[in-house]
């Protein structure tokens, strides 16, 4: 399929790299392409970021069918674009088109999508230490029908939106609260799928943790509350004596792909790491002992979260006296090193953007 | 606040009542307000049905916090256009609000609104046996912004569309497959909340019944998979031994209007009716010993939908000898003939659209 290009007349002024804030400001073009039952994907282009126009009956509005992705495409010093295992997020995006209903997209022609549109958006890309170009592929479903079934019609869409530094004065420890009464997901639901409604689900929980103090919840397993899922937006570890523990993915978890770097990391590290079932039982008979030595959440945002203090049942267990674990740092810096192209990369994770596609 | 009205220059052609499908049609104007936080809900107006116009970024898109509705309005024979108990709508909505964040209606203005569309399009409304005229009042999270957190901006829409008789040819019994694979919602999820995830979560498993020959499917519980929830966009009742049971409102089941009405309709009537938990072990044993004797969905699409076989482990439960009961069809006369005005509705259930609201 050809990708038509259609570029902006009116190019918007860019933010300061200290001004950025996640998600809010966007690059002059966006990606799209239409799904329509029958024919496939058709009509991709890029085109001047602008509104969309959707009959109001669409299934997008009623019945949530939508999936989404988030990566980063980072500048290096010598000025290349790199990007970080963008074929995972491909590969998932699939997995949730499954899940929901949707029809799947060509994986190969979608990251090319995506690099032609970053090579147009090249100056947005801003290079200050730690900021990044936030991209954010999404697919809704747009059929104008309010039965019950999957849409027939789809748009798949990429936005770019630059953002700042996670940490603006170095890595910094969050509070997060053990969720005891609201439920993420469920085996069997939607949990290991990027769509919508888990999010919208989870905005109650995160309001009442935010109203106590906490920045994020660590939600439990949606059938005996026990089991240890995952962060708002990120996947957990815990360093328990020397070894490395994260939830294993059960159906309900959304395997993210810093998750599986950090994994593979460690490996390569021969530092011990196992994916199991952890309770917050176990996990509170850990810190008492002495033995939980770090914890931290991973995800394409802040690539590594150190948590500092859990709270559960009306007790605070400090972590690592509060303050960033020495993994956890190594782990930062290395992953955020090769997502720059400061430090090697031994697995094959970056894929350069090159810039020879199109014209402008 | 007013309400500003700007009626359309171009009429649609009305299809006729026997080719009216669910959720296609829709009328030629749309009821809208938006939501700003700080400011409130905002610039009411009553417009040609139209294109809705939104930012890629918006929160609807990215994060699913949105909610719904769904009810009738039926013509009477002498021309009186009636609605179904809206407030337990509107109040509905609002749950549903409080569960996504959202922020709340004014109940009798949305049902004030409602009704001046309503009057605008009286003509909309067929007229024909069984027909009627669907309304769905939805609100989207309009905010172009990727945080997940509760959106600063909304849209509240009323579309309207004119609905064909739900049975052709008499009411008809459904075959419905027990779910053992799929969840739709946990108890701590957003099960109770009539929001679009939990449909985006559904298709999957009605997919699945669906190639095997079956309508809907039949919801455990999120937890130990062995409780009866509900069925796709309905709730359930059985008659076991001459007593109904319909499961309980536990937090993951929706509350039914039909569902509310069914139940004050039998006490009315002095059958016994009761509100527990019912596993489908239960069922199947009330089945091998002869005492189930009806099974039948409530809804708003079809108000009473008899179920004639369910299938489960392997094995297909045929009830009422794949009949309509009689209880069934007692239930679906008298709250159709409520509905309609046919019949005295001694619960004051109705609510008359009283025409002198606009001049068009
Ligand atoms: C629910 C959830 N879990 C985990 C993650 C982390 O995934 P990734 O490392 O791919 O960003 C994300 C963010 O994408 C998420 O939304
Ligand atoms: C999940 C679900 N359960 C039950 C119902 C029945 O509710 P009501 O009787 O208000 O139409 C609906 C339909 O609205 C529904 O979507």
């Amino acid at each position: 399929m050809k990708i038509d290009v259609q570029l902006t007349t009116a190019r918007k002024q860019k933010p300061a790299s200290d001004q950025l804030v996640f998600g809010k400001t966007f690059t002059d073009h966006m990606f799209i392409m239409d799904y329509t039952a029958g024919t496939g994907w058709h009509d991709a282009r890029i085109v001047p970021y602008q509104p969309i126009t959707l009959d109001p009956a669409s299934t997008v509005f009623h019945y949530g069918q939508t999936v989404f992705e988030g990566l980063k495409a980072y500048m290096t010093k010598d000025e290349q674009i790199l990007l970080f295992r963008p074929e995972k997020n491909m590969q998932r995006m699939n997995r949730s088109n499954d899940r929901l209903c949707m029809p799947h997209i060509d994986e190969e022609f979608a990251l090319e999508g995506l690099k032609q549109l970053i090579t147009i958006e090249r100056d947005w890309i801003p290079t200050a230490e730690g900021t990044s170009l936030y991209i954010r592929p999404f697919i809704i479903a747009t059929e104008p029908y309010l039965g019950v079934s999957p849409s027939k019609r789809y748009q798949f869409i990429i936005i770019l939106s630059p953002v700042g530094a996670y940490y603006k004065e170095g890595i910094n420890p969050v509070k997060i609260a053990v969720e005891n009464q609201y439920v993420r997901a469920a085996v069997g639901g939607t949990g290991n799928a990027k769509t919508a409604g888990n999010y919208a689900g989870s905005l109650k929980a995160q309001e009442v943790a935010e109203a106590a103090g906490y920045s994020q919840v660590l939600w439990l397993d949606g059938k005996e509350k026990q089991y240890i899922e995952e962060v708002g937006s990120m996947n957990i570890f815990f360093k328990i004596n020397g070894e490395v523990v994260t939830p294993a993915l059960n159906g309900s978890i959304l395997e993210g792909v810093t998750r599986s770097s950090i994994i593979e990391l460690l490996q390569h590290w021969n530092i011990p790491v196992t994916e199991r079932r952890i309770s917050i039982e176990e996990l509170y008979q850990a810190y008492k002992e002495g033995l939980l030595e770090e914890a931290f959440g991973t995800g394409t945002a802040a690539v590594i979260s150190p948590v500092g203090e859990l709270f559960w049942n009306g007790e605070k267990l400090i972590i690592n006296d509060g303050k960033t674990g020495e993994l956890s740092t190594k782990l930062y810096d290395t992953l955020t090193g090769i997502q720059t192209g400061k430090v090697e990369d031994p697995f094959g994770w970056t894929v350069r953007v090159l810039e020879n596609r199109v014209s402008i």
